[in-house]
């Protein structure tokens, strides 16, 4: 069976919509994200603009925070310190990369855990692996939220995660491994975990053998084809991280996306399986706007992300 | 082969206080630690003397800061962030349990990562696992420690971490699969990584069978003889975390210690093996001696700690 990350992606954004919806009919104030971008790189501009337009889709407000190039590591410093403590603003978000002469450690350490909707400082990732209400990052959130919607349970489950990266392996790992714990209002996915969970990477021996002895593949190598039909169990689950260009002459742009998994021949075995794209893929920026609208929720007075 | 914790603590120890025997004949300050204890728990009262002790043991300089069962959080609060501030301490500790009145993950939060020796914060966790720098709690950092004394390789090998505690498990598994970072001074250990990591824990299905496939096990689940001759691949290492007491008429005391390793039945097949009194006990109050010397090294103007 596929997991369609696309039609669960757009169901979630539905039910967001309503949500916020709901907040401006009864005369409230609606989410607000900003988002910080400093230079003027290609990449980052489109993705900025896919990020505000998906908020806008649903009714966040989405503001954007431009920077020049030229601005020092102190000034965007004290801007990250004005957004920690500027009420109107529920979360936000520093496009990456910055230049060369800012030090992404420390201006993603200055973002207040409390609005760290992209779940990437240390903090972030510390409280969460503790078992402590935090934002998760955009890919494990995702993940995790496709496998509570298709109802795949993770309990005593063996895992094999492969990519040991700060953004999809290693927390998809620790949130899988824990115990189910107290969760944020609105975390519907957040009974997952329980798993026996297995991290392997470019220096794993025998991958294939550990491969088949996994329940759930959670694949983000960035390696084409990576996971071959011979290293899975029949009837395991596949999620598919990777997002891999690969030449093609037969398509108008000369290449198409391919993912981590040999989707033709894995398939058949597989009892779930995400494509891509279309799987993993639309969950990351849904994620985003769940954080959100989270942060919103997370008031001073109702939220035990304020108690430590 | 039994590796020998008391012996290598007692290794690391001579090693310490040369370090800060040079320190004084150069007429420079020795380093400094602080071990806040709130209210009279007789186990805690216990375990900051032995602290102390063996701080004063190799020549670093300890304070004990006493405050009675009724101190509000608020004002423990400002003591934090007094001892943040103070530049005469190099690093500090809050000896657990506090009393009721006091939320323990409030306190350990407001603890600046540049003096948190005891490694527990959110935030010293989150940057262990995103590879930076950051102190490593005492026996996550032990074990590393007595793997590295015995020149015991874990790249490519496979571990298997029995546990998953936010004090031994997580931090273990997240040190022993990534890269080897680039390290703070006098991190001998710190070159341990690149091991294929699987956590099992109370809800793991056939824990025997992974077992089986280990080059290395870490069991710390609190379970007396939980890992039997069965479970164990012949020539694996054994770390056992575990200390439990279990009645024993014929000892003075009426218990004796024993670990979550059957000792006498698993050291025959193991290559090394930690025995339990003996084992990783005696690393792990080195490891915060070893912290406190490294804090006292990190300075603004020489360590990455200070750079995010």
């Amino acid at each position: 069976m596929i997991l369609d990350g696309k039609y669960i992606a757009q169901q979630i954004r539905a039910e967001l919509r309503e949500q916020v919806d709901a907040l401006r009919a009864q005369g409230k104030r609606v989410p607000k994200l900003a988002v910080v971008i400093v230079g003027h790189n290609p990449a980052s501009e489109t993705y900025v603009a896919n990020k505000i337009k998906a908020c806008e889709n649903v009714g966040i407000e989405a503001m954007k925070i431009a920077y020049t190039e030229d601005i020092t590591e102190n000034t965007l410093l004290t801007e990250i310190r004005r957004l920690n403590s500027d009420d109107s603003i529920d979360g936000f978000i520093v496009q990456l990369p910055l230049p060369e002469h800012i030090r992404e450690s420390v201006i993603l350490s200055a973002i207040d855990y409390r609005k760290d909707v992209d779940g990437l400082t240390p903090e972030s990732m510390g409280r969460a692996i503790q078992g402590m209400d935090a934002f998760i990052s955009a890919t494990p959130k995702g993940i995790r939220e496709l496998l509570a919607r298709y109802s795949i349970p993770t309990e005593g489950k063996h895992v094999v995660v492969i990519g040991r990266s700060n953004i999809v392996g290693k927390p998809m790992a620790m949130l899988l491994m824990q115990r189910p714990y107290l969760s944020l209002p609105n975390m519907s996915a957040s009974s997952l975990g329980d798993a026996t969970v297995t991290v392997c990477h470019s220096k794993t021996r025998d991958l294939g053998a550990i491969c088949r002895t996994a329940d759930i593949l959670i694949v983000a190598a960035g390696s084409p084809k990576l996971l071959t039909a011979d290293m899975v169990k029949d009837g395991a689950t596949v999620i598919d991280v990777g997002i891999n260009r690969v030449d093609d002459a037969s398509s108008p742009r000369g290449y198409r996306l391919v993912g981590d998994v040999d989707f033709e021949n894995v398939a058949p075995k597989a009892a779930y399986i995400t494509p891509v794209p279309g799987g993993v893929g639309p969950m990351t920026i849904v994620s985003l706007l769940q954080n959100t609208l989270q942060a919103y929720k997370c008031t001073k007075e109702k939220c035990t992300m304020y108690e430590g």
